[in-house]
């Protein structure tokens, strides 16, 4: 008979869009549901970067060159430049989305049966891709108590095994939101040297960051050829739909076995790439009104959730997630009641259970991620719909 | 020490584009180099195509649908429709280019050490997801003499084991052009019957037809759950840079398990669904102007090969390539040296070694791919280079 692969039936489904046929239903039965439950930014992307696109003029859509853009990833190299990051434009392959450039740094560094050790709760679909790779998943686990901080680097050592290759964090972290310190970032390099390790670093909301800087896995010294950074242009200027990314390393081999994998796929998207270039000359205040606004929503989120009967929400230091500790039985089971059985005037929220993101189970089921990337009056009424239904919520504990 | 995976090693650097640099230095010493080494069409993206895109008023550039936009999915059942091929929109899912339909396909249905029977010479980047499949490719030799038509079945059954998991074709075939027969298509059909195996269909050439029209492996009655069809409007609408295709099946689990692959990465480009769901309204004689272009080109070509001293070239059916057998000692040193030690009046021209498309070391050494992506005039420079070439060639035979 004819089968799916193991690796086909392995892959997990995205916990994040599995609750997407209720919240349809919802609506059909003219409920208002305010979704916070995906990364999905409403901020408009930037009129220049759509405008570039729009006003281009070329004749055939051709493929670009297999890294990208040599004009792009040219004037890439001064964008990272003015976040303190060093490279040279052959150091950056373009990708197809952040998703790819993760999908490349785990098939160039990783063989099946190999380990990468990641913070959870982490990126869910990190683990559509380490299927992909035939790779496993060890977790750490972070908590809500110390705002999800790094794991002491003692856990980390814990889970070491010959077959480790990698760690992989995202900074500042999706879903947590939080930011790692020059401290956490120092211990890791520590690491990194000690088990001759990659770290993968996903560094999708880098201008994202409430409290202090980011420190980038890039800024660390004497690492070169063990730092992989996955980057995007999806949050950064409101442009999922875009589909572009970069793989950046300074590991010369590992350049050279991504090539090989951007080649196979011939290239990234050309339009998107038209947008990606024209990012670079928005005014350099761009990310100033676009963080006032997500820090103002991350306030607001913060305080909401903080004020409700049992519910704590530690604040995040970047990206556009909070998590929060929820009085409740179970996360999958409540968000699903949310869009199934509760409504506030005809209102509703959809969260996203953060059981999806822990890679230990039965962790996190007291926990949803809340994306706010809705402004702040749509906020307060998500957060109303929240505090009623924690109220009337027939497993609250 | 830090490794690159087994697999980046495995992972083939494009043969197409190896020769590229040779082809960098010519031009610097001035050398005009006419390119029939790769599929990028020269043929104008429909205006109506480009100005979908340009002419677009949407505020945020967001991801689709995973599996596509569904305006796009539903209008493309009626493209299918006009190439007889009877299918419902959610058994589209649209992908980042044909390739990522072909790595959909390969991850969902093929597990390591599995195998896939493929007729060589091949379009070369399928070695490259078979190895991020980590699957083994067992060519079936068709050949030149017999214009690349399918090899006997009896052949194909010589290769199958119990690894053998799919069969995978071209058609209009890339590198040969070859257009399958009816016949051909019948006698696979029962082949995959009888051994029950996937077939995948790549069928991104499938307008460029000049002698006879296409037999879609959709077209297969009965098959319904082995049938994968790859697709692009790369070639259709000369919208490579766009990076749009489509994984297309009847097969309901197939289709859960792709989209789990598709939901890791999120959604394919947001610009391009725009451009390809425009593409859908060109007038319906669209393809004919395009495909009387690419006709005259083929009869000149291969009139201008087959005119040459002890050159063979069979008449292909269909795409816009030609293979032709040439007296010559290495196809890969004949390639490099047109490119390095030779030019005519300041001309020469650059073709794909065929040894890159065929699994069977050692095939394919007097062959070259030539793609007429170029117009009239220029092919018959280019033949002028060629046949001057032949005649002075060190390693000729």
């Amino acid at each position: 008979m004819l089968q799916i692969s193991q690796r086909g039936q392995l892959m997990p489904a995205s916990p994040i869009r599995k609750l997407v046929p209720y919240a349809e239903a919802a609506k059909q039965r003219g409920i208002k549901v305010y979704h916070l439950n995906i990364g999905q930014p409403d901020i408009e992307t930037p009129k220049l970067v759509l405008d570039a696109v729009r006003n281009s003029n070329f004749k055939v859509l051709e493929y670009s060159h297999s890294a990208g853009n040599e004009s792009y990833r040219k004037k890439l190299v001064g964008y990272y430049k003015t976040v303190g990051i060093d490279v040279t434009y052959d150091q950056i392959i373009i990708t197809t989305g952040g998703s790819e450039a993760i999908l490349f740094g785990f098939m160039a560094c990783l063989d099946p049966g190999d380990e990468v050790i990641i913070p959870e709760p982490f990126y869910a679909n990190y683990n559509g891709f380490v299927v992909a790779a035939g790779v496993t998943v060890v977790p750490v686990t972070s908590n809500i108590e110390s705002g999800f901080a790094l794991p002491a680097i003692a856990e980390f050592e814990k889970k070491i095994t010959a077959k480790t290759k990698a760690i992989v964090i995202c900074n500042p972290n999706n879903p947590t939101g939080y930011l790692y310190t020059e401290a956490e970032m120092l211990a890791l390099k520590q690491l990194i040297i000690k088990h001759d390790l990659y770290l993968f670093s996903d560094e999708a909301y880098r201008e994202f960051c409430y409290e202090g800087k980011q420190i980038s896995a890039m800024h660390l010294t004497g690492v070169d050829d063990n730092v992989v950074l996955m980057d995007t242009i999806s949050k950064r200027y409101s442009a999922c739909g875009g589909r572009i990314g970069a793989l950046v390393t300074k590991n010369k081999s590992l350049l050279d076995a991504v090539m090989k994998f951007a080649q196979a796929r011939l290239s990234p998207p050309s339009f998107a790439q038209i947008a990606g270039e024209a990012a670079i000359d928005l005014p350099s205040n761009y990310f100033d009104t676009t963080k006032a606004e997500y820090k103002s929503r991350r306030d607001l989120i913060v305080k909401r959730l903080n004020s409700m009967d049992k519910v704590f929400c530690p604040n995040p230091g970047g990206a556009f997630y909070a998590m929060a500790k929820l009085p409740i039985d179970d996360a999958d089971v409540f968000c699903q009641w949310l869009l199934e059985d509760f409504n506030y005037n005809d209102q509703t929220v959809m969260l996203a259970p953060a059981t999806g993101f822990y890679g230990t189970e039965g962790l996190g089921k007291q926990e949803v991620r809340l994306a706010y990337v809705l402004n702040l009056d749509d906020i307060n009424k998500a957060m109303d719909c929240l505090e009623k239904a924690l109220q009337v919520y027939p497993g609250k504990k």
